[in-house]
């Protein structure tokens, strides 16, 4: 048997201990994780300075310096994040009444771990804490794929958390790191339908196209955000500018920051210029039409089919439309199913925009900047799907689960 | 623009109009076209003569020709079937609050379609009208791929179907038949990722393998049922005969029949004899292990490795097992994700049956051959999932929807 084949099926095998655990056997193993993450602080960061050295040799970016470098904080921020899964709430065997059938039988559904997951990532050494602290929780098996930049780090962090489980005589397996970044090995693991559930990508397009397009496992897919920001004639102009600023500024290079702003045409002549001089103050360059532009100084006109750019960057396209019907209409043809974002007073209106709109998350009156899984109340997030099989959005615990029918009977048979 | 990415494009804008109407007016529909079916019949038979025609030339098997062949009663069928669907809930719409960050959001979730659905099916013509109905229940539009053999019938009846759409002012891509079965138009379709957004493929083995290999779209997957049934020691013989008898006789070419039965060993000896007597009754061959042969007669051993077979047929494997742990890791090398039974009285090794064994259904004191939509009580299905993504078992209108997530604020931008 292969190496990835055998990896793949001792996470399988693993998985099922794990997914009867109980849930205070699950946080105490947790909170276990997170002090020993704490405690072995230096043997991550000696290993991380193995990851750095190479990346200084290989002439990394600095971006990627950065997501690449551990420090004490962020060890720290590690291990309250384990503690913070630890506290939430367990999907796992959660019951829910589907009712009785005529002939007596008792029909719920019961929530239950996917298996094995499978995360395939870049240069974040975190997500290997994260990803395996989630997965654990949830009752899943975990196959971590990080990039061979990372590898060092992952491999220490990993090897901390398989301590503890060995500890409370748990197999190891149910955290794997693949242990050669090899892209032949990548494609491997992809084949293992039998024994992975799920895959997970998170980095750049490239990336996500590749697991896509070679993955005969199902992946939950996060493409780019091209969120849009509508400024209804009934808005409120603070309101509008602060959600602008805050979803344009506050971090650029993020999926949920503001890329398009619709504005409706009753109000473009008063709140374009309002917008105008912000824009100019935080050097925002502006990519407008042709009815904006009557309003704003320095924009650059665009035709109608260059909308729908993720600048990931001072940049933002400026429409005027017609009606909110219009505004939806623009959304639908240029977003990207990521975050939409309505500011109106009128509450049919905004009722009628988040019913309507076709996004993983739709917002009135507040920043896209928020549509992501600690923000929204889900403690941590997984990854974002932006395709609408089995999660849609920001994913958390129990987008690591799925459903199986309890039916209790009495003896019932089919006539 | 090729037809097929015409078709598939025109789809999804027709599902944007959909996915927004009313219940009340979804339900209006409903009830037109079951009526229209009705009043259609002959219009559907004389298509439906045509195909029958071509299958009589074409040498079909007498089972394809019993699927192929429509009449009045199964006619009236497909509009009760309609009815049903029409007087299930809508589950588009239905929203359920996350609660309220400490920053006043306030966080939901709401069922919305998946948008747009690609059948794919063999002969049987009534899937045209089964799916057409549940798709746009649940605000999906709907391409339909048959088999070539039902193609004129599959056509009469969404034509159908069409005829009521237009009478609602309703666009009549909502439910577009592929004119051609040619396969590479098939392929074609299965490459329309960015408007379909699932595919459901009904019918043997081969097909949803084909269609797993080739679609670039995500594939909801029903694989073989290998179901078993579990007798533990502290079994009411009577029902597990009941059981036994319903599930492996009542229907045998099914994916809810029962396939493995397993026994404990403190009861086999005098259980087995049960067995072997109904057995012959019913002329249902036997493949045991060794032990169980000793209580048998005219068995035929086999080895380990020659559980897990589906025989759709007179044909049943049987094995004697140490305990409930034994029975549940048979059930996890050889079952097949479908549906598992427990015959106990005792309430405490059900529950934990049920908790453990990671199949979509698992029941306790009742027949296998409940596991299906309509007896389970939703109403009518899809499709059975045995992968655990997006659904897992029988899919009803909710499978067809997604969650999106909504946030309420008040003009709250991220620190």
């Amino acid at each position: 048997m292969s190496l990835i084949k055998e990896l793949s099926k001792s996470a399988a095998t693993a998985a099922r201990k794990l997914a009867v655990l109980s849930t205070q056997k699950k946080n105490q193993v947790l909170n276990d994780m997170a002090a020993m993450i704490r405690a072995k602080a230096d043997t991550i960061l000696q290993a991380n300075e193995v990851d750095l050295d190479n990346a200084r040799q290989a002439q990394l970016s600095d971006a990627m310096m950065d997501r690449l470098t551990l420090t004490h904080e962020r060890i720290e921020d590690m291990a309250v994040g384990i503690e913070t899964i630890a506290n939430l709430a367990d999907p796992v065997g959660i019951e829910r009444e589907l009712g009785q059938r005529p002939n007596g039988l008792q029909i719920s559904k019961m929530r239950v771990p996917l298996g094995v997951v499978c995360m395939i990532y870049e240069a974040r050494p975190n997500v290997t804490a994260d990803a395996g602290a989630l997965c654990f929780k949830s009752g899943n098996g975990v196959i971590l794929r990080g990039g061979k930049e990372a590898l060092a780090s992952s491999k220490a962090i990993a090897s901390v958390l398989q301590d503890v489980l060995k500890q409370h005589d748990l197999p190891v397996e149910l955290i794997t790191v693949v242990p050669d970044p090899d892209r032949g090995l990548m494609q491997e693991l992809l084949e293992q339908r039998d024994h992975i559930d799920v895959v997970i990508p998170r980095g750049g397009e490239g990336l996500i196209n590749y697991v896509t397009e070679n993955s005969k496992i199902p992946v939950i897919q996060h493409f780019k955000g091209v969120c849009h920001l509508y400024i209804d004639k009934d808005a409120d102009f603070e309101v509008a500018m602060q959600l602008l600023l805050n979803g344009k500024t506050q971090r650029t290079g993020v999926c949920n920051a503001i890329e398009g702003l619709l504005v409706h045409q009753d109000i473009a002549a008063q709140f374009l210029p309002i917008v105008d001089e912000a824009m100019h103050n935080h050097k925002v360059k502006m990519h407008v039409c042709e009815r904006s532009d009557e309003h704003l100084t320095d924009a650059e006109v665009i035709s109608d089919d260059d909308f729908g750019q993720e600048y990931l960057g001072l940049e933002i396209a400026i429409k005027t439309v017609e009606s909110v019907d219009d505004a939806m209409e623009h959304i639908s043809r240029f977003g990207s199913h990521h975050t939409e974002v309505i500011c109106t007073q009128n509450e049919i209106t905004a009722r009628r925009f988040q019913r309507t709109v076709d996004a993983s998350v739709v917002m009135v009156n507040a920043s896209s900047r928020f549509s992501d899984g600690s923000q929204l109340g889900l403690g941590a997030e997984i990854g974002i799907a932006t395709t609408k099989l089995h999660a849609y959005g920001p994913m958390g615990l129990e987008s690591l689960t799925t459903e199986k029918y309890l039916v209790m009977g009495t003896g019932q048979v089919r006539a």
